[in-house]
């Protein structure tokens, strides 16, 4: 029997496209590709999006709804964002994108800015929209560690302001590309290292520079393995993030939205400063924060 | 008529090779290659120096005195490490490398290294002696930005004490590879931005990871031009290393080496907490250091 959903929801960001056929209470199935945004020109969307869907396309036209940089100036069209405070989505803000294949109606979902601090964010709106679906009634801080991680007061169902930190795509650098990539290799994990590394990032956090370059050093004259490199590098990195972001976490309630192992260090991280994160699954956040714009489209058409 | 130098000068880095013929009281002849050590493997460096030099070269074999990272474990000829406090080089310390060309006799100037806290330099050891001997009685702080900027303490002839900073690869990293580079276009300089960084940095340097998104949001939403972007990027960064150095320069006498534009850049950051800084020129230093071995040398055979 040929699946037809309702709705389809779409997570679409740089590197990576996600699609689930939505049912009217499960996900009927789901499919992804790595035709990510930052790969495809405007005119190369539809294409991409359709080599996805199209089994789950029939007679009648079916709502796609989609966040990501999906809505970004490069992207496919763009969503312009909201602007804080301000509740995370809202269906008035969605944007509809033309397209050839009558069988779909596109709609991508705007992110936020903040005019002061200036900042933004695309998609993680999305998934804040989701952990309050899924926690009803959370007031407190959001933390969303990744590439580039976001901090977000959440007061009421209102993003009440936020802040981006570059501590993922750092990382990425440093290990990879920067000198520190030759004492880096391999993917072991060093608990204690870690620690270390945010503890010495809090306490003195003007150092980061002269920290980062020590790990090529001990690797050099003290004989520093990899693994404990690569982890305290994490630990400098995460660390010098929590010292700039401790207003927003410092005798708060604080949730972790993102990739499990990445959370997981992010809670270890707090749990050494006093506070206790619950952390909540990324992907699930993102699916019930397209679903509640899925419901209040149906409100509002 | 032929030139035959007395010796060779070699500077010989990552990137790039530089050779100086020398005569007992002038520079002869100079030439350069984009032949550095990252690119050769063991076997090649002698070839590549041949192609620069061979045209000095006579029927009697000349001294070359090389420094840098030809003289690490992925170099030439590994150069083993002294440890400070010591003098900057010495003459007893060279590591003389086989040739098959028996015109030449080469020999490498060892880095420098400091147990605790674990740090490393090569070719700054021999710029720092170049600048003893150009400022005789120096007594204070040496700061030589670059790549990997290196701060340090010298008294009575003797390095007491080094930091190194990765203000230069974190620049290049954060500048051409990271998110921001989409902001970042051009070549432009703007002093203002540049002290906005700087202060913003030295007053709050644990908000580095922050400032850096901020740029790319203020690019996007509130129209921050390119050059400023840029140069408010590197006044951050090197307003970072300023407040983790703060002891080295603070009411200290400070001598930059380096390049002219980025010396001064660094002294304009320092004029701005009532430091001085007088500025001498790297590739001089390195040549004053490189001579000062030779002389050495001399006594000592």
């Amino acid at each position: 029997m040929p699946i037809r959903p309702d709705w389809i929801a779409v997570d679409w960001g740089t590197s990576n496209l996600r699609v689930w056929a939505m049912g009217p209470e499960a996900i009927l199935a789901e499919a992804a590709s790595d035709e990510g945004m930052g790969g495809l020109q405007s005119s190369e969307f539809e294409a991409a999006l359709l080599r996805l869907i199209s089994p789950w396309l029939g007679d009648r036209p079916v709502p796609v709804i989609a966040c990501g940089m999906v809505g970004s100036r490069q992207g496919w069209h763009e969503a312009p964002y909201r602007t804080v405070p301000c509740a995370p989505v809202d269906a008035s803000g969605l944007v509809s994108v033309p397209t050839r294949d009558p069988r779909i109606q596109v709609r991508i979902a705007p992110g936020l800015k903040q005019i002061s601090p200036a900042d933004v964010m695309r998609g993680e709106e999305t998934q804040i929209a989701g952990a309050l679906a899924l926690t009803p009634n959370f007031d407190g801080v959001l933390c969303l560690p990744g590439t580039h991680s976001k901090w977000a007061h959440v007061s009421a169902g209102e993003v009440v302001s936020f802040q981006t930190f570059m501590t993922g795509e750092m990382f990425a650098l440093m290990s990879e590309q920067s000198v520190l990539r030759h004492g880096m290799q391999g993917g072991g994990w060093d608990d204690a290292a870690f620690d270390q590394g945010v503890a010495e990032a809090l306490s003195r956090p003007e150092r980061l520079g002269a920290k980062l370059f020590s790990l090529r050093a001990e690797g050099l004259i003290a004989e520093l393995d990899a693994t404990a490199a690569r982890s305290r590098l994490s630990g400098l990195l995460i660390g010098v993030e929590l010292a700039a972001s401790k207003p927003y976490w410092l005798g708060q309630s604080v949730a972790l939205i993102g990739a499990e192992k990445l959370s997981r260090a992010y809670a270890r991280a707090l749990a050494a400063q006093g506070v206790t994160a619950r952390i909540l699954p990324g992907s699930e956040c993102t699916l019930a924060g397209l679903a509640s714009l899925a419901r209040q489209t149906e409100k509002t058409v």
